[in-house]
């Protein structure tokens, strides 16, 4: 079975593009994992994920853990075989679903028992719980049990909950074991101090992990905020590993973390996006519930090579949005992350290229004008 | 441009089978017609509907008048254009839906005058206006403006309104004009009255249609009764043309109409039911909701080649369908609809090849025992 491996081929700045080697599959990065929260990535078939150019999926521990749980998903093969989906995996923790999702939270050094959001049953998430879910899902990309306090939060509150994080990190460690061909990434924390980001990139580094995740941001600071942090927090990490950088985001702030150093990163605003009618192009944003589409034949973005563009114009799309039709969700999300993925497929060309602030320029500029004029 | 043309290529007792021309593309009888109401079959992508064997949809005059209207399509290019399927359209005239849906309905001998259902704007409805609006719409085969009275009702009711129906077969006739490629279909009525129904189908030949419906099925007579009124009626139409049964049905309904000389079918049920969670097997009808599902790794039916049944566990359809996962409502639909034309397409086989009686046992057969048994 091939080791878990991470090639980097090229940088450019900060940027950095490269290759993941997994048994089940490469992932090129720059990478954008679509979630596919509860085993499935909502309004989506798998094969069409892969069509988008998707290397890799998201699965989040605390949904499956709770339905229709990891023993099943177990039973029934693991969860690729599960939901059709061969390539790699990545599962989150599940620590910081509990802490925005679940119900009546008990938070000790042993870990967290929380209620389940769907009926109300007790459970309990531990650093070694997590592993053994995350275990029997078959995922290829474990990701340590950590605690993320929302910001704004006070410096004392951070620290006690990244050392909290670390002594988990080792717990996380001990428990995931030898598994050759899966990988274990360690997270980072501590909010948007420097001196504690670097503290906990010393405290992973000397726990030793195959990827390193920044953790704790997209949670309310901002982008600008964001960014500041990634000037730095990226740096503290090993060169020759993985940066995931969790739950970002918006194309802008996504093009920012790249050229910051970071090579993967997962949301849900594509696909939620595509159910509430928000639609990504090249030139920003646009809603399709708006009446200036109504009557409009031209395709959302008329270089993009999905379904929705080549099949319809802006006016069948209008039509069956407000129809609330489940075609809309379908279309439009996959036309979301096709557009992700062809955002991450164009900075891996242009950092190979050593052209990636002119291409930034160009994304920029591009998305100045906003929508293109009505008809 | 090819004409629109019917041929009979093989017969077995009252069964038939044979081919539609139309410039669209070829309908292979007995055909099955699945829904789209409102532009799509919901939860499928048109490419999938064809992929389960479909050579044509059923699109609604009445939703589409009223959202987007036929003018707007009109102007985007026609229905088949606006959403992205190339092969024949047959179009419904409105009559039923309008008794059915809509509010406060007023009824003259000129036409229907209601209120839109979706914002109680004023609209009507006239045989003329019904030509009209499916002209717009670019449908294939365009449907007599009729009206149909829900059963049971009294005979004198059945015959005024079957009686106005064949008045509105004219003026529809007329209005209709010389339109070489499309067609026009006459609607039979006359409920479960033999003497009223061959009153009606000689009014129709006497107007002359391409193809003639037995209407006024499928609206609370029950299995017995339709196919009572089915071992009449058909032959009371030309053996030379397409009969098309509306709105029917459950699969031992369509086998009946079939073994008694119908040619073309059209019904929400295998669409709806893949939203509700019910499933068509050959084996009967299962619901994927049920607990003895949540462990099942086998797929809905070994024998279907449909993405559910090739890609996916029982235990999975469960989880999604619990999880009201939208992938539940596109595996699910895509299902029935596959189970659906594979119907259709054994019944061909069986017709062509002069055995048609005892593929009818080996259906009733297969389906006695029920589901397979729990694991």
């Amino acid at each position: 079975m091939a080791r878990f491996s991470f090639d980097l081929t090229a940088t450019d700045g900060s940027a950095r593009t490269g290759v993941i080697t997994t048994p089940r599959g490469q992932i090129r990065t720059p990478a954008f994992m679509p979630v596919g929260t509860a085993a499935t990535v909502k309004a989506m078939m798998p094969e069409s994920v892969a069509a988008t150019g998707a290397d890799i999926l998201l699965g989040n521990t605390y949904h499956l853990m709770l339905r229709p749980t990891a023993e099943r998903i177990d039973r029934l093969g693991g969860l690729h075989r599960f939901m059709n989906w061969d390539k790699p995996i990545l599962t989150d923790s599940g620590g910081f679903q509990v802490m925005s999702l679940a119900g009546l939270r008990k938070l000790t050094e042993k870990g967290v028992t929380f209620k389940s959001h769907i009926d109300g049953s007790k459970h309990e998430l531990t650093p070694e719980r997590s592993m053994e879910i995350q275990r029997l899902l078959g995922s290829d990309i474990v990701m340590c049990f950590d605690e993320c306090p929302a910001l704004p939060a006070e410096r004392d509150r951070i620290a006690e909950s990244m050392q909290l994080s670390m002594r988990w990190a080792k717990r996380s460690r001990d428990a995931f074991g030898d598994r050759p061909g899966h990988a274990l990434f360690g997270i980072q924390q501590g909010g948007l101090e420097e001196d504690l980001r670097a503290e906990s990139a010393d405290a992973l580094i000397d726990i030793g992990f195959d990827g390193y995740a920044v953790g704790g941001l997209a949670v309310g600071e901002g982008q600008e905020a964001m960014f500041a942090c990634l000037d730095y927090a990226p740096a503290q990490l090993p060169e020759d590993k993985p940066r995931y950088l969790m739950g970002v985001g918006k194309p802008d702030d996504i093009v920012g973390a790249v050229a910051r150093g970071i090579d993967m990163m997962d949301c849900v605003l594509p696909s939620r996006s595509g159910r509430t009618g928000q639609v990504f192009t090249r030139h920003g944003v646009l809603n399709i519930k708006n009446a200036r589409h109504m009557d409009d034949p031209r395709p959302l973005d008329e270089a993009c090579a999905c379904p929705a563009c080549r099949n319809y114009s802006r006016a069948y799309l209008h039509h069956v949005f407000r129809s609330q039709e489940i075609i809309s969700s379908m279309l439009l999300t996959w036309h979301n992350l096709q557009y992700y993925q062809d955002l991450m497929a164009d900075m891996r060309g242009a950092i190979a290229a050593g052209t990636f602030a002119d291409w930034q320029r160009d994304f920029h500029s591009a998305r100045e004008h906003g929508d293109i004029d009505p008809i």
